[in-house]
């Protein structure tokens, strides 16, 4: 089965949200690819700086897709309150192997800054 | 054999095509290096968000090259249709090790960004 | 036991401290994610282009927390005098697995600039 | 001894000769990460996308130092007339365990962007 189940995104970081020059809205996002025939059921763990991690947040990515959520989407986080301007990491633990890609866009500027790390897998 | 027979990219992404105050257009592309002596005959599959996905397109890494293409490639993607403003991701077989790279020049403002990440591979 | 005990960061690269015209201060960061229920008791090695290397300077990640330090921090690098302007390398070998990345923000133009790289591990 | 035997860059691209706002000038290096107490004789292959491969080329690391060149250093490319705007790939073999990183900053624009990856390693 491709990809791994165990991945990890040490620097989450939700920039302030305001819109650029350019067509896009400061966000970052998490996307999952899952080349398998069957759903992968996911368990996304938060870590903190200064608390305790929020562990077992359900997650669904479906067979043969890539998808993905933002960080600040409350279908998935929700009652997490996931802060702007605070640093977290994730761990995504699945039942189907996957790969899992991280990326920030940071537009608290005339232009934007991309930032973009696969995540980190063993 | 240097390199690897399957590769992930998994943040496939079209910018808008437009003109930088660079020199530069706004692209993406992946990148093969092939360092053996024989060519390798790879299979891409693409991967959508909500669509099943499109496998086998077939493409050819010349020995002892760097090569590559552009999402944007027709040659490459024949009738595959992938939009601007798309997200999509790609798994890469080939039969010889090959090493993949992924690049965006995103030029939707006056400054260029830059994306970079090698492929994920196992 | 998550993650790994021996890291390295090749590119380490104190930018010039200045303020840009984002809310941000040019600056560079490690991150180490550690997933256990135990310290990690860390050991930071630091490489030059033209003199011996600093090893052994201890740093602990707490358990089940995202911790870090910047470069520039004087708590974890009292007397090293670590400069603005110079190359330098990381290793960090931990008791406890942990996951280890960098990130830098420079700010010497109107508009910032990310980079972000996870370490190696092997 | 920590490290890897061979390393692959596969995005070689020697951006123009500008200088931008900030202070700095566009180039691409590569940066070697010896940690061992010996020194790394390494040999560069250097890939193109149109003509057959230059092998051998030598390179020094040192012992305990972070150390590298730029991709318009005459002393290790010497007669290699690497162009700039040419897309190019490294291959990197040393007798000793080391660590690469391949970093390039563009400032054909008012304001510079970075990029930056580790080789790729098996």
């Amino acid at each position: 089965m491709p990809g791994k189940n165990q991945w990890y995104i040490v620097d989450g970081y939700r920039p302030p949200l305001r819109s650029g020059e350019a067509e896009y809205e400061g966000h970052e996002a998490i996307m999952i690819l899952n080349c398998s025939d069957v759903d992968a059921h996911c368990l996304i763990d938060v870590y903190f700086s200064d608390r305790d991690p929020v562990l077992g947040i359900p997650y669904t990515a479906p067979a043969n897709r890539i998808s993905g959520f933002r960080s600040d989407d409350a279908n998935v986080f929700e009652g997490l309150n996931l802060q702007v301007n605070t640093q977290y990491s994730l761990r995504i633990r699945s039942d189907v192997g996957i790969i899992v890609q991280y990326g920030r866009l940071d537009v608290n500027q005339p232009n934007l800054a991309y930032l973009a790390t696969l995540g980190f897998t063993e």
